[in-house]
């Protein structure tokens, strides 16, 4: 690894490590001590810290000291997950920093378990202490999953990269097909996840290739070394795995759910990765989807698929997550009958009650595939006594590929507050988060490759943290989330803080500004998925239309008159969707086809919406490279400088989708710019 | 190599064995005796021949000989490459064969020189020798510049494959990044080339990446091989060479053309190659174009830049293939007033008198790229003193990929029929032919490959086939090409000869029904150019627009109102092309942005030809398959197989650009089919 100086650490740098006071008093038994000291020294050697102390105690230490006051019961009730905090002053002023030696604040954690000090030690590291007040306060996660996938390769796919959908270089843990030889990075980037609380990893594309597939097997010992890695931090490793496994990798001539030789082969596969990894996560699949193998070939369902890859992991408490991104991706777009939308609720509401307790369906936010804009999806909420974990998309594949700023929290923000219903409906998050007996959680695909900054935009490292923040509390506020980014990333600069928060704040909001109107989706280049193409997949069998014509644009997703989706949700929504009076805004297109001159709630029309949004976003756009420039010499050289070339990038980007939709839709409509701007 | 049983020996086989006369005498020196001696070797274990005799001679044995009626003086003015051929019966009936060893035909061949000779007996092997009369005939080339360039990679590229716009699996020369050990295959595609009178291939990308680079150095011993192959058959072998390879290959700073330098550099690496191949042909370049290095960058042109390879080359007379197909491929969309049709023409006149002797400047029948439909390249004939050649397609990147039946000869001959002005002015196949002094010819992109049917779709090899023939005589006509080629493939039976002739006489006109309307061209998948799109290329900085709105379609290119490029015709084409009234109707809308509702001469409106073509052209496509399964058991059965699956595939894709045609422009025009015919 590169020395300190001349390496990125992300939010646990120099600055986080200013908030770690000048006494810090560790007494804990527990695997994960050992972490916490060597952090402890790696943070000293980078800056001095505040004044003031720190105690760090696991729950048999703290119910033998002298904090009698300490919430125990309730602490141990939260789990080995939690923490407890207190922070108190001594009555001179924080600020004053001149004391030498004296404390200006004693802050004080328990731990709920391992895990719990650990995460407690994090937040104070990460600048997340409340204010003195003397009052404990517990701290313990909304959900009990939270964890990472990676769409890594170990040998470079010809079409997709190393890492599929990764902006950021090539991967952190393979090399020329094999594991990497030197994994520090991987060692910093273990610290980087459990700092923002994710619990799980998995270390492999779910589009499982040969190479990868031999994970399972010959190259075992490439898991055994990350998972020691991991482990070290307090998260389990998975694997993504093939359905057809058995037959490509164990020889057999069927891999049909309800074969008993498969179900061994499985189970003596798991046997062996647990005898090597006692805490190995379990597994990830992508089964009967784009192309992938699965059980439909047998004339299974997917309960039938999940269930025999849980039940050979049961034994040894892993799970299995089973993702329910499955369409028809050879669909006939003459045929407007089928509605992609619908097919993830299709396939999987159903199957509610069929899957074991170790089975967790993976559902993505929405219907489609992580677009800009659209609606939430109607699975979450309808398998209510299926585990579930809500998939989110840290790395910004339809949002600007890292090279466009685009603070993504505000967006998982409004997915996860989504009420499935009327009055106290529980939310999206809430479903997730499951119960005692059944929890879920939050899943996200990670934006982090080799890349120096580690995620290739410098400032989409606020999208990987405020993943794991929002995983461990859904009711986060976006933008404070993003504080504690800047914070801990930069510093307390005034004018570094104001001017990262003016750029971040709403730029998912600006992203969606400049690209596809009204959450229509799918107007990019077909493949990579950067830039514009407004009929890139209009003629494809992907089933991701717009149904532009001369007259109007939108996808009739209606019951009385379209594909019956808008139906699939609960009241109130099924109502607010189904009319075009009620439909909000930023979903209009997503539910109905209207005419160009339709009035939006916001007065104008759809047409004059579609001119305006392109190009207000684009003049919006060209006021951050300047606002940037204004921190040259406040932040590290090399990272100012790669900003500054992606800034360019994202004006020259956002001038063609401006250009591109405005002239697409006035050769459509025939209709002008009311503001008389130039259309090409 | 497979036996010839198993191996598909295209119009070299069985058929074109049995038009070999039962005797045969060979008398010639000269370096080709000994391939004709092993070719009626090779031909007569596949075949017996017919009854009767032929007698090959070269000129000083025929003089030598009783043949004193021979013309000897006018063949031996008509040059090295020329035959004279008679035909004489001896009074019994040809079609008797009974006769065992009484001949009915006695053929006589005196050469011209060496490949005269090679030529005269291919001729009588192709059934090209005509009825007897007892008449000597004297053939000679039309053109002496006959050539095949091939884009092969040595390494499997990426993006592009092995072979570049290749559509016949990987490289025949290459494999695993070196040549092939096996070369048997080349031996008879070389075969194949000479029997129809190709006299140069190249054999190489113009793209030229990284290893195939060093094929001028360090693998040079690769070239030496193939040369001797290619030579066996009178073929000169060319290579591709990178403009930057004194930088890239010799270490130099530079590769400016008027460096001294760079000049030594070329004429050490020139030396060096004539030293291993005494014959070698020379080079072809891909400069400024696409991204390829050129003189551009030392603000030098591009007769700057041929001249300083020509020069490298003359000593040894070698000659360098300059390509014309340069033109900005970062053109902005959004800019109207460039236009890449004049491109070639702006750069490469204007050079006309600058070439050194032994520069052919290479350009693409077309001013933008192989397309189904456009306009002749205003540059042949605005370079009255350069030698030139005009390159065809026969690899068929836009007209099918040979997964669709194409005959190309009709298109081709179209444009080499091309007058350039009014009266007797010549032909575009008189101008590139040249004179005396400044020969020129043909060039053409291979369509081979590894592929056991040597391209893919066994039935495209008519246009490898009839591409030598009209490289030889332009005048020839596409329906006898095709003739000969069917009867030296599959031989006589009128059943085969019938339904083939019916399969493929019209296929490009078929093609060009289903796919881009009326010279629009570039309605295709970007990237890998199959398949409709017809949105795919018209944002992009490629330069390929179509204008497509609510109320039209097509490029103005007029004088009057649009980019001027028809007036780079003389008349009376500047005249045709400028008026809509007297526009041909297939370039329309090259030439002209038209509402829908234009009529056309045909008296149709623009939309419905759009909407008609596409629904007719579907429906006979779908009348092929039906005609080809007559001839089960008819031709060989693995061909048979292969063309049936093909054909599938044709009619899946004529569907897909007939629905996307249709409704694309029903949703841009919204004027209804008067035909009714189903619009999704």
């Amino acid at each position: 690894m590169k020395t300190p100086s001349s390496t990125d650490l992300a939010w646990l740098g120099e600055h986080a490590a200013a908030h770690l006071p000048a006494q810090v008093r560790l007494r804990a038994d527990g695997p994960l001590t050992g972490t916490i000291g060597s952090e402890i020294d790696r943070l000293r050697s980078l800056a001095p810290g505040v004044p003031g102390s720190l105690t760090l105690l696991d729950l048999p230490q703290a119910r033998a000291s002298t904090l009698d006051d300490a919430p125990f019961e309730e602490l141990a009730a939260a789990g080995e997950e939690a923490y407890a905090l207190r922070s108190r002053g001594d009555g001179s002023d924080r600020g004053d920093d001149s004391a030498g030696d004296a404390s200006s604040a004693r802050l004080e954690v328990i731990g709920g378990g391992a895990r719990g000090l650990l995460y407690g030690f994090y937040a104070v590291v990460l600048g997340l202490a409340p204010a003195p007040s003397g009052a404990w306060t517990i701290h313990s996660p909304g959900n009990s999953i939270r964890m990472l996938d990676h769409w890594d390769n170990m040998i470079v796919h010809p079409a997709m990269g190393q890492v599929e959908r990764g902006y950021a270089g090539g991967s952190l843990f393979y090399e020329d097909g094999e594991l990497r030889e030197d994994l520090t990075r991987v060692e910093h980037y273990s610290r980087l996840l459990a700092s923002v609380g994710i619990n799980r990893v998995a270390i492999n594309n779910v589009n499982v290739h040969a190479r990868e597939a031999t994970l399972l097997t010959e190259r075992l010992g490439s898991v055994v070394r990350l998972a020691e890695i991991f482990r070290a931090q307090g998260i389990a490793v998975f694997l993504s795995v093939s359905f057809a496994s058995p037959i490509t990798l164990g020889g057999l001539a069927t891999s049909d759910p309800l074969d008993e030789g498969v179900q061994a082969w499985w189970r003596r596969v798991a046997d062996a990765v647990y005898a090597a990894i006692p805490d190995f996560g379990g597994f990830v699949v992508k089964a009967d989807s784009e192309g992938q193998p699965g059980p439909f070939a047998y004339g299974r369902d997917h309960a039938d698929g999940a269930n025999l890859l849980a039940r050979a992991l049961a034994p040894h408490g892993g799970e299995v997550f089973w993702r329910a991104f499955v369409y028809d991706h050879r669909q006939d777009w003459r045929d407007r009958s089928t509605d992609r939308a619908r097919a993830a609720y299709d396939h999987f509401a159903p199957l509610d009650r069929r899957f074991d307790d170790n089975v967790i369906v993976q559902v993505k936010h929405g219907p489609l595939d992580f677009q800009t804009r659209e609606a939430v999806s109607p699975v979450i909420g309808a398998m209510p006594t299926t585990r579930l974990a809500v998939e989110l998309q840290v790395t910004q594949e339809y949002t600007g590929q890292q090279k466009h700023v685009c603070y993504l929290a505000p967006w998982w923000s409004e997915n996860l507050r989504f009420p499935s219903g009327e009055d106290d409906a529980p939310t999206m998050a809430q479903i997730a988060a499951g119960s005692a007996e059944r929890p879920g959680g939050m899943v996200a695909v990670s934006n982090v490759g080799d890349d120096e900054f580690w995620t290739g935009h410098p400032l989409a490292q606020s999208n990987l943290f405020a993943l794991g923040r929002l995983a461990w509390d859904w009711t986060a506020d976006a933008d404070s989330i993003l504080d504690e980014w800047i914070s801990a990333t930069f510093g307390v600069d005034q004018a570094v803080r104001s001017t990262l928060r003016e750029l971040l704040a709403e730029s998912w909001l600006l992203y969606e500004s400049y690209t596809a109107p009204l959450g229509v989706g799918f107007m990019v280049r077909p493949g990579h998925h950067y830039g514009p193409d407004v009929d890139g997949y209009e003629y494809t069998p992907w089933g991701t239309y717009h149904f532009a014509d001369r007259d109007g644009i939108g996808v009739d997703r209606t019951v009385a008159t379209g594909t019956g989706y808008a139906g699939l949700y609960p009241e109130p929504w099924a109502s607010v969707y189904e009319s075009v009076d009620t439909c909000p805004d930023e979903l209009l297109l997503f539910f109905h086809h209207v005419p160009y001159t339709q009035r939006l709630h916001s007065g104008k029309t759809v047409i004059q919406h579609i001119y305006d949004s392109r190009a207000d976003g684009y003049e919006r756009v060209l006021q951050l490279r300047p606002r940037w420039q204004q921190l040259a010499g406040l932040v590290p050289g090399p990272l100012h400088e790669r900003v500054t070339t992606l800034l360019i990038e994202q004006e020259r980007s956002a001038g063609e989708w401006r250009d591109q939709l405005r002239t697409y839709f006035h050769r459509a409509s025939g209709i002008a710019d009311e503001t008389g701007r130039p259309i090409y």
